[in-house]
């Protein structure tokens, strides 16, 4: 029998995101998880509203004020009263590692009773590669008790750095507000004990809910969109991110992984609502997919910054005829990537000699 | 609360193929759920050798010498000496369906420990659509209790007809030589309650110990090869079969599931006779797998039988020269075609008035 690795917390190395916490039970929940890291909260509504931090947490807290204050003009690529002005965190964040979650998840229990630890499962999916080249058919081929099977190429074995945790929800599924509509009662009490590796040129759904990714690695691609106030569209902002994320990590030959850890969605939002945010996104969306899934990018393409100025060019050439708001889409996709740049100096400029030769490349 | 649907049987549509049965206990422990179908037992050595099948099974058995008076000297395509001989049961069947196991697979428990009717898992994979074009992270979302997730495509949420179930295993997983060699004590223990679609572009490997298939939409892809006696390799049966169907489905839009249901698979092979097996085909794989991610078929390739043969005439082309043995094994996948239509004659060139005009086509 073999020891069971004990996972490194990261505790410097990882920063929780969170947008505006309504919920007072919320901290207090994950408070033995959550309490070792530092948190990034964004407030995303009226900044005169003061969000009550329990006591013990080290945590900063971002307002609309702050956000037009460090970025300037560039703060009109954040979304401002909806939940995707959280990517604003990934970028002040300066750890390598980014955790984000809505407040109304909860702990969640394994089929043992026992409290879900989510962090520490993302942990694992982030610090062992995926396999996005080839389906192993028992999973993840990193965890205890697994491997690759009979017929899995040895020169895949290696896998590839993963970029993506995308966990799930008990509970509360994540529906669309046409299901949610149709299937009020439904609850995900499924417990499936997997983690997964999206295969290479396969897009999926990923949910902002639970979610975990390396930000060197991917961070600039984590790009929440235009959604909410003033905006025609909203409960796409993850989507966008996913769809644009999946084909970059796919161009850099980097790893998306879905699947445990589970949190309790502890409530369904409003399907009515919901629809009104949702109309033009789900009938977009049938335009978005095939476009995606064409997408290619150039060998020149070697960074997420190149990758996604690429894709930038791209939504304006091809989904701009779909509707206007794709072109002021693709220009906050500029602006992220400018505003990322300037909170993010690469540090080759900075502790290399030979920089401009380096930014030359 | 819905209420359950109930799976069909099937009893009449589909057929079970077995290879050799040496152990006297695998018809017994299937006795309830197995009884009710016609089995096809396909002895892959010595054909004096007598199989004793217990009372009460509906049976067809097939030895060498069947094989040989039956397809003459196509006869050639089948494997000796190799449960690979399985797929002769799948070319003389007159069901839709086929389910195949492998006589050292037992009926496993759920964790609730009830008894897994596999089969029956099997029919409701096959009966329901896969979701090749798009990833869905609360996997099959035609199971009870799960749906399309926000974010999936509207358009596509009618799928794609299932070909194949891919089953998997508990306690002795599906491991190859090397691997068995070093973890010679893994067992797998974990039940993940789940069934997937693999997605369209991605390749699998697939193992023939519990599977099902649609003998109409699939069947004739289905081949295993030339394995065991006089052949360079063995093992390597159903991953061939495997990766031809998987380029095969692509091509023509059909579904793979993989995941529930389990079998318990009771005993490891001998891991020094597997690598005597398996040497050439671990070094032969890593030009395989390259060979069949960029194949493409030609739009002429409209059924099974087309894009198998235009597969292998590229086998001949590309793979000739990785060894000989493609060349024999295309010659082998040309004579497979051959006998199965010889077996199957096309419906329409029976029962329709305009038959030439339609084989024309």
């Amino acid at each position: 029998a073999m020891a069971t690795p004990t996972t490194p917390l990261l505790k410097d190395e990882l920063d929780i995101v969170i947008p505006t916490i309504r919920n007072l039970d919320f901290l207090e929940m994950w408070r033995p998880f959550f309490q070792p890291y530092h948190l990034i909260i964004v407030q995303d509504g009226d900044p005169t509203k003061v969000i009550k931090v329990p006591e013990g947490f080290d945590y900063e807290l971002y307002n609309r004020n702050d956000v037009n204050r460090i970025l300037g003009p560039k703060a009109s690529c954040i979304s401002f009263k909806d939940s995707a002005c959280r990517c604003f965190g990934y970028m002040v964040s300066k750890k390598k590692y980014i955790y984000t979650i809505d407040d109304d998840c909860f702990v969640a229990k394994d089929p043992s009773g026992k409290d879900i630890n989510a962090l520490e499962q993302h942990i694992k999916n982030l610090l062992s590669p995926s396999t996005p080249f080839f389906f192993n058919t028992l999973y993840d081929p990193y965890r205890e008790g697994a491997d690759f099977v009979r017929g899995y190429p040895f020169s895949l074995r290696e896998g590839a750095p993963t970029a993506v945790s995308h966990g799930l929800w008990l509970n509360i599924p994540d529906y669309d507000a046409p299901t949610q509509l149709v299937k009020p009662r439904e609850r995900n009490n499924r417990y499936v004990d997997a983690v997964l590796t999206i295969p290479k040129g396969t897009l999926f759904p990923m949910c902002g809910m639970n979610l975990a990714f390396d930000r060197e690695l991917i961070g600039p691609a984590m790009y929440f969109g235009l959604m909410g106030d003033g905006q025609p569209i909203g409960r796409y902002d993850d989507m966008w991110a996913g769809w644009c994320t999946k084909v970059i990590t796919d161009h850099l030959s980097l790893g998306i992984k879905t699947g445990l850890p589970y949190i309790w969605h502890s409530k369904a939002s409003n399907p009515f609502v919901n629809l009104k945010k949702e109309y033009n996104g789900i009938f977009w969306q049938e335009e978005l997919i095939p476009f995606f899934q064409s997408v290619t990018l150039s060998k020149e393409a070697t960074t997420v910054q190149k990758c996604y100025l690429e894709l930038a060019k791209q939504v304006r050439a091809k989904l701009g005829k779909v509707d206007g708001y794709f072109n002021k889409l693709a220009d906050a996709m500029v602006t992220w990537i400018e505003a990322w740049d300037e909170l993010n100096p690469p540090k080759g400029a900075i502790t290399t000699t030979n920089g401009p030769a380096l930014k030359s490349k």
